[in-house]
């Protein structure tokens, strides 16, 4: 057997998510069925981050294994050749080492949010970006930012529905660039938990807003509850954008 | 009667283009629509330039008259309102001078063609630059892109359905970025020929392939033959970029 390791971009507007469901297309179904159709074998294919339904990614990453051995660009190409119909990319492929887990051996995570900050509606990048009419302060946004940084119980910035066991997570670079119209909120961790990067962007919104301060953000994060922090940011300006092991 | 000036974005790829026709949908009438609904006037809105089917405009400038006075920002956010289901978002509303006309008084339109070079196919920007998988020389490219500087007889420039009298035309700038995978063709002029940057750009790409040699573009300019330029740029990797007065 070969494991390969594959980098992935796509735009998820009209999936179910990364991860396969009995309700619609996802990610990783599309490219198994790319795998099956360029090799004839029934393969599963592990994502390194389950990214929700409509939330994007620049550079996902994943591993599978074949018993056939293929050239590298010949499956780079012979996949994108049967993903040519879905909004998927394969951008590249190496050979992985026995031990590679896309999921388990990952060492960082990177998300970028994207908002576009402006009173018209968005055109080019309405599935793209989150459009805000009402104009932030990115001042006090970048202060509140930085105090996600650092080793958190983050348990106020969970959905409901996440399963992990503990809600402490080590946040390593939370920064807000303003470019033009556009807010850019990079946030990278080893792991995170379920919607934590939305809910971190929807707090961070409604400090731009003026309606938490800057101040309140180590209150919320000390306070543990969800109910406390804002709201789950829209999964369409969500980017998976790298994954370092 | 009062002149407004607006300023809009648009996605062209569902379109007929700029201009009213019998065999689809056109931004200008998608326009005249909406502002009917706000003032319940017929209005012609005359545009700055008339973008062919799937060219996009990143600034795109046009004017109309009404006999009703609007306070400028419920134009805008009213006009919006109307064009809520369809990828065309007006930027800006100003009160124009009665002289001012949005396609006669412009100076200087400027366009850009972004192309994505690159092996992988397009996901997010499919419809809004052209993917070329043979990378390209840009160095070649930037050289020759001079070359059409200045006044020059496009002849060879221009589509066999371009009704000018004079292919004389000048070229304000004509430069070439390479960001990453990004090739942006940066084109500017008073006016420009039926085609006539798509031409530019699709000959600067046989450049790029060396199939055209840098030195061979003043030839094909002298030359004024339409068959020894390159192909004609595929329409959805042109954007308007900016109209000046």
């Amino acid at each position: 057997m070969t494991k390969y390791k594959i980098n992935i971009e796509y735009d998820g507007t009209n999936f179910v998510g990364w991860q396969k469901q009995e309700n619609g297309i996802s990610i990783q179904s599309s490219i198994e069925g790319a795998i099956k159709k360029l090799s004839s074998e029934n393969v599963t294919v592990y994502g390194a981050g389950r990214t929700d339904a409509g939330v994007h990614a620049k550079e996902q990453v994943a591993h599978f294994e074949t018993s056939k051995d293929f050239n590298l660009k010949n499956i780079r190409d012979g996949l994108n050749q049967h993903l040519r119909k879905l909004p998927i990319a394969i951008l590249n492929v190496e050979i992985a080492n026995k031990n590679f887990n896309a999921r388990f051996s990952a060492k960082l995570r990177s998300y970028q949010y994207k908002i576009i900050n402006r009173r018209s509606p968005l055109t080019f990048e309405k599935n793209l970006a989150w459009g805000i009419f009402k104009i932030l302060n990115i001042k006090d946004m970048q202060e509140a930012a930085k105090l996600f940084i650092g080793k958190h119980d983050f348990n106020a910035f969970r959905s409901i529905d996440c399963q992990s066991t503990s809600s402490i997570k080590t946040i390593n670079d939370c920064t807000i660039q303003a470019i033009d119209d556009y807010i850019l909120i990079n946030v990278s961790a080893r792991s995170f938990l379920h919607s934590q990067v939305r809910i971190i962007v929807g707090t961070l919104v409604e400090v731009g807003k003026g309606k938490i301060k800057v101040q309140e953000i180590k209150e919320i994060i000390d306070c543990k509850k969800r109910n406390r922090a804002g709201p789950t940011a829209p999964a369409h300006g969500l980017y998976l954008i790298k994954v370092e092991y």
